[in-house]
């Protein structure tokens, strides 16, 4: 599926800018990043104006960014201000600049229309840099189509086949699931009783039966967030007698890379235990282990499509939540003036 | 060349189908075989109705395979019997089965029409698994068309060039060779007389000169047996008085995975020493590195050939087989409605 | 940018043509390249006209190539002479025959029509085998079109940033330079002063500042000779007082090999401290280092071309000579019909 361009996506995580500029392809289009000496991320055209050389390839220089190979130096702006050999720059010295936002940890880039981009609309995730929520996250590279990961973010009934030695439990085959859909969201929430603990679970020391609730929030282009709550089987969440009242926010967001490649942004944010680094080493490296199970099976999934782009489906009850996301992305095509094949 | 699809294909050998489903491409179309609980061999499309997920990442559960992704489950049939959420599967929830034989140790498939699929015309080759030989077999993963195995096959001048340091002999450049064609097979029978022996036979002992009858017999779609007499020269096959009697049996079946690419199965039994490991390793180390040497070489004339497909060739008279053979398949093309440029 | 066929484009070292043949992708042709007994060079089409094997998988049999798969026999001329099985060779038993010269220590060969090909027209780049200098020298495979390491050969100005860390010096970015283009040749002269000593020289001991006059001399269809003076800075060159009198040349001979890859013959000849290998060893892996830093970036060039080849560049005072080349080398292309769009 294409991606809409008048959209923020997510570009990086603001860790990820340091002093190197760091380059990355979004939704096709080479793109540079860096911050200036006061800390404001840029991001520029990765493709210098000159002989095409990727700007990553260079260094900043305060708030500009040097070309590695003839030394063109460019502002935040995209405009170049020195060339070897010259004083006056000719005509078209320039490469595209793009808006870009950093918030709540998270760095923002509008790859449309600049005129349209407004900053205060950039999404405001803010559980992942809130003093009060303690959060790991990973960037996976996915040779899969954005979309995919979308669709297996909104349909959770894989978790006890795909992730049956990680964090799945077998009981939870069959939830409660009921789906809200607003003008530029879908929301989804699922309800599983008296699971009983995934391996993640005992690696935890978690070795009882519990009720979970998961909220899952789709909003465009790609943005899922599931809001998990977690208690003793039989007791209400934060009932003091429960052995266990857990909040955690998944964030999942995916930037299209190329037609057949995306990255997934993912972070964790949970409400207790927020000063344990052992916490943060042990989700880490479980939740690790099980989204990679995730962009492996897509992986596949994307090079058997690949045989047979026209082999049919099948659409299932757990696709609500999948074929809505679609619709709403193919609205916001169609306001692009992109024409999509229904369901593809 | 393409490959005619009403045809019984070698899929795997037997040994190969263990409890985990085994994905492998045919012809181009992904194909996931497994053997159900008594042992029964199953062979079903490899992609999941519901989201095109390869089966062959999930696992048997009696005669059924579950798909890994979201726990479809298919039954041998290839209807889906079981999925998340519903009780009710949708109409088109099945993925095709294909018939599937195994015989004498072989898995064979047929890839076409499953209506003029008859078991019983599976190909017979006994003595793989006959109690009275011993045999040893490779799958060669080959980058290159499955006819250029077929051409390396039936064309056996090769052997004191491309095996001078492995299975040939300086001398067999001049051997009696005659052809014979029925309707639907090709038989060549190849005699060479006072061969020196070749750097294999030197590392079995056998330092003495000898004479060699070469039976190729080419079955469609690409399947060529090569039964070898050899005795010590001068002397007759099975005359006592001989220092050498031998009789093995070349097993070459070839299946097309993509159109550029192959597989290679190979297998040779022999009906001396069959209780001896030592013959059989030796064997097995030998003949791999010779046909690795096959396998190389035709990877690098696929390579030159792609560079430019319509650089010319000529005939020699060694190409007598496999220009019959492909004779024989453009005929079997021809019946599929396939035409085919004369000799490619 | 495509490649004049009717030229003569270097091949090989002299020092690469041993025993084995040698094959190598040509402007898009495989061409096999081995010595006869006597030493002398032989170019062929690197696929026999049997069943097109690489025939640089063969090897060499006094002045003839044997086919490594079924032992065709090669001539010098490209005429088959021996093949198995029969006595009579049919018509269009040969394959191509390429004009080669061996010069001064250089492989040249004609990839056009043979009859244009006068071998004393082939380049005679002298210092490469002279005894009163010294040189080395490396093939670097680059993995961009030919020209774009023709731009970089011509436009210096990227020293003092892509060497930044090897041979550049900070102070090189306002040289004089001039530029004198004749029919069928481009010269350049470029003067710095007082450039203070990049991280080579200091690694030879060179630790004061210096005057460097480099003379860049391109000839289709892709050499660069660039003649490098350097002195004590204020001193005239070859001045007894002065503490620096160096002459180098640099030789630079690009081939494609595809239209996106290209072989990078380079040599650096001295004329001093010729008996020393200190100086030969330090020299190659210095410059083997910077010159990697250019075939770097042209991979990352061509890569960021590939993702949208329409994106506009500019032009700068220092892209003179790279522009004059290009305007040589495509009148060259519209004598042979080939027609090139302006600054491609």
């Amino acid at each position: 599926m294409q991606a809409p361009r008048n959209q923020w996506y997510c570009a990086a995580f603001g860790r990820e800018l340091k002093e190197a500029p760091l380059g990355r392809v979004l939704l096709n289009e080479p793109v540079v990043m860096y911050r200036t000496a006061d800390g404001t991320p840029v991001a520029l055209e990765d493709r210098c104006c000159h002989r095409r050389a990727p700007l990553s390839r260079g260094k900043v220089e305060g708030s500009n960014l040097r070309c590695g190979y003839h030394g063109l130096l460019y502002a935040p702006t995209g405009a170049a201000i020195w060339a070897p050999g010259q004083d006056r720059l000719p005509p078209g010295a320039r490469v595209r600049s793009y808006p870009i936002v950093e918030k709540h940890g998270w760095i923002w880039i509008w790859m449309g229309d600049p005129a349209r981009a407004d900053p205060k609309t950039a999404p405001a995730y803010d559980k992942y840099d809130d003093p009060d929520w303690a959060a790991y996250d990973e960037l996976i590279p996915v040779k899969a189509n954005y979309m995919l990961m979308v669709d297996n973010l909104l349909d959770l009934s894989h978790l006890p086949f795909l992730h049956a030695s990680t964090i799945g439990s077998p009981e939870d085959t069959n939830p409660e699931l009921n789906w809200e859909r607003g003008p530029n969201w879908l929301k989804g929430v699922r309800i599983a009783r008296g699971l009983s603990p995934s391996a993640r679970n005992l690696l935890e020391g978690l070795d009882f039966r519990f009720d979970r609730t998961q909220i899952m929030l789709f909003e465009p282009p790609a943005h899922v967030t599931i809001d998990i709550l977690t208690n003793e089987y039989g007791k209400a969440y934060g009932d003091p007698t429960s052995r266990l009242n857990r909040r955690i926010v998944i964030y999942d967001f995916i930037t299209p890379e190329t037609d057949r490649t995306c990255h997934y942004f993912w972070a964790i944010a949970r409400d207790y235990a927020i000063d344990d680094p052992k916490q943060t080493e042990l989700g880490l490296r479980a939740t690790s282990a099980a989204f990679h199970e995730d962009s492996q099976m897509l992986e596949a999934e994307q090079r058997i499509i690949d045989t047979d782009p026209s082999s049919p489906q099948i659409d299932l009850v757990g696709d609500t939540g999948g074929l809505q996301a679609r619709r709403i992305v193919e609205r916001l095509l169609a306001d692009e003036g992109v024409t999509t094949a229904a369901a593809q």
